[in-house]
């Protein structure tokens, strides 16, 4: 085991030039018509493990893209772990702020710039690599078996079935994910709770045309305003929800949790600084690690109505439409929660105006023990490779699919991921430091030992 | 003069294959790239001023895009009449609710449809028409000059200077537009009253970039709910603006032209069905007349931020705009309404974001006394081509111009529109109805009859 930093000095070009393979196929999942881009990037998958060393991977088929499976075996005796990731990513626009072009990967300032450098196949590859090393060193502890997809940045609609419909294929002891960020690597967090999501569309209609603003403005409801005032509505001044009942199923974490969650040195002024803004605004009473832990949130993620082309253009538009997504905490489900926000949209839409709310995805709340063998592995194996201890974080995104695994292959998953915070994953010139990727080979391969290592 | 309804009957298919050609030219003005079918669009229209008689016609600069003069003098004693049209179209979008192309005209159910059918092509070709018949049949009893301009649509922005620079050139005793509409041609109106126009962009920025929703939201001010919000506060939910001083400057109208304005048997409910909402949404203790015509409004014309695309995407956005604008009446200045608008936004903006408004244009409101000799001259017209008299009627829209003509050339406007409130200006599926386009050719014959009549 100890040879693992020699071996990645030894290939790290090489891994880099895989990776770029992987990150210049545009296998974003939300468009309809990108089949080409996806089944290539399935199949870029299944090539690299077997390049790795698997005995077997295979493209499968879903309800939607295909899941790209592939296992190691060393010994029935041996304790089975099962690795997620997924090969999909969201969509690279705005196209005109990145400054090297989202799916032709380039390396400034020891950073990998590319359209899912870090989420995910950046990640991803780090477990592609720790594998190549212990198989070609001969150190694999265990079974591994890889659950690769391609539908995650949409919400995962087709994971579940799959995994009911193959529960024995993907019977594992662990479930081992880097899909997730910490706090740096001087002082590195492991995710122990994701908040939940559910994402919806909200539609407007007014008049049945665009009409004249001057010869109707004045008497007619205007369906952008109305969906602005339904928008103002949704959260008080403050930032707290205003939706009748959010807030009442909420499991509260535990104090003890709370207390290492607030060890964290976090600096808010450079959180801020980081992305530009003068100041936060979150709900008050709770820090910024709480307001995106352990607290739920509501974002206006697009909107559009009318004219928005150069210019003036006097109508009075006949319909708007808002995505908004809101962040759930232990406790809240995307069901229920839809319910609640339908409940209050017919008490504050105008008479006026027709509505109509689609839920488009959704998942719940996660949280993992920090004390369990699993976490634990993961705690030695930052402090072999980091040489610090890592410290638990609430994370404020969502990775549906693992709720999911919890219910339909009863086992918890460990969240070991490499990403940070200034990675700007879903933006605009994401990224990911090659620091980041390298310590992350050495420490997946050091997750397999501690957690094979007999007490 | 008898004539003219003979003359229109023989040469009615020609002139609307003559008024076809003109709609084919795609002269909207507010695209900046759109500039040779702008010049195609004033070419047409000085070689149609040349074939109805003119003595000359051209195509004359300005800051923006040219203006189309032409001239027929029959008498240094007599007096002129300037007509003032517009070649410019609005943007013909959204392109896929257009039963026919915009720019193909074509007549269904006795109606031309076409962008600019109606605003302003069409309506301006009633008066190269007439013209031509005039001049054929030599018993135009006045010089007539015309005024075309491209930037209409555009809130006119180079049109005052033009009018300062060439002053002597169009000295006229009146000024007469059709631009406008009437309610019906079996109640005819005349339109004596124009609202004003503000139009801004409302800017708001967040953070620098996109963010992840999940890895962001609850801590960080969101561009978009802030946008909702601010929009949300610049009108109550029974539809009063809300902007501080917004009402105070109201020159209330007269107890007389309100007494007349009131004759109109205006139809609400038609009114409500013809654009397809279920109710109508205006200022209490004001009938839909009175909302669209005395009384200011305010709308968002577009808004934009965020995601728009297919499915799910988790950010929270960089930025977000809006267009709106505001419908102003006597009293108001677009000036002052910026400067009230601002202050309040000054007051209404969340501290996290950074807002910018721009002013887009914007124009005062217009009044014209019903006994003027103009006005008087359109209704008998009217009255001879329609056999019913016209009633007074204030029309919501605005024509900036028209409160400049008054201030640059001295002059008040008779406003003699024949569009319908059903034609669609400014949406799609622009129509025209070929019994106005043809009744309002004869209709301006007679005006000039009964406007140089010795009484």
């Amino acid at each position: 085991m100890h040879s693992v930093s020699g071996y990645v000095a030894q290939h790290k070009e090489r891994f880099l030039e895989e990776l770029f393979q992987g990150l210049r196929i545009p296998s974003v999942s939300s468009n309809s018509k990108g089949a080409a881009a996806m089944y290539q990037a399935a199949d870029f998958f299944k090539g690299q493990l077997i390049l790795a060393g698997a005995d077997s991977a295979t493209v499968m088929e879903t309800e939607g893209w295909p899941v790209v499976f592939g296992q190691k075996q060393v010994g029935d005796d041996r304790p089975t772990v099962l690795v997620y990731g997924h090969y999909d990513v969201q969509p690279p626009e705005p196209l005109d702020e990145w400054k090297s072009p989202p799916f032709e990967p380039e390396v400034r300032e020891h950073k990998i710039f590319a359209r899912g450098a870090d989420d995910d196949k950046g990640q991803l590859f780090m477990h592609l690599k720790a594998l190549e090393y212990m198989v070609a060193e001969k150190c694999l502890p265990c079974n591994i078996k890889f659950l690769i997809e391609g539908e995650e940045e949409m919400g995962s609609p087709s994971l579940k079935a799959f995994c009911k419909q193959h529960q024995e294929l993907l019977l594992a002891d662990l479930i081992l994910v880097s899909d997730t960020a910490l706090y740096s690597l001087k002082q590195p967090t492991l995710t122990t709770g994701l908040r939940g999501l559910a994402y919806f569309e909200l539609h407007v209609w007014g008049p049945q045309r665009d009409l004249h603003s001057g010869l109707y403005g004045g008497a007619v409801a205007n369906p952008v305003n109305e969906l602005a005032h339904i928008l103002s509505q949704l959260k008080d001044r403050e930032g707290r929800i205003r939706i009748p009942g959010f807030y009442e199923c909420i499991q509260e974490p535990d104090l003890d949790e709370l207390q290492q969650l607030r060890q964290l040195p976090f600096d808010e002024a450079a959180f801020a600084k980081g992305i530009g803004v003068p100041a936060l605004a979150g709900e008050p009473g709770y820090s910024v690690v709480e307001q995106l832990g352990i607290r739920p949130s509501l974002d206006v993620n697009g909107i559009w109505g009318g004219y928005t082309g150069e210019g003036a253009k006097t109508i009075l538009p006949a319909r708007a439409m808002a995505k908004l997504s809101l962040r759930l905490v232990p406790g809240q489900e995307p069901v229920q929660v839809e319910e609640l926000l339908r409940s209050y949209l017919h008490q504050i839409a105008a008479p006026g105006v027709a509505w109509e709310l689609k839920a488009l995805h959704g998942g719940n709340a996660y949280v993992v023990p920090w004390q369990g063998k699993g976490v634990q592995a993961a705690v030695r194996a930052m402090e072999q490779v980091l040489g610090v201890s890592p410290l638990p974080y609430h994370s404020g995104g969502s990775i549906p699919v693992i709720a999911d695994f919890e219910e339909v292959l009863g086992q918890k998953a460990v969240l070991l991921g490499f990403g940070l915070e200034s990675d700007a994953i879903h933006a605009p010139n994401e990224n990911f430091p090659l620091e980041n990727f390298y310590k992350g080979i050495e420490t997946v391969a050091w997750f397999y030992h501690y957690y094979t290592l007999k007490q």
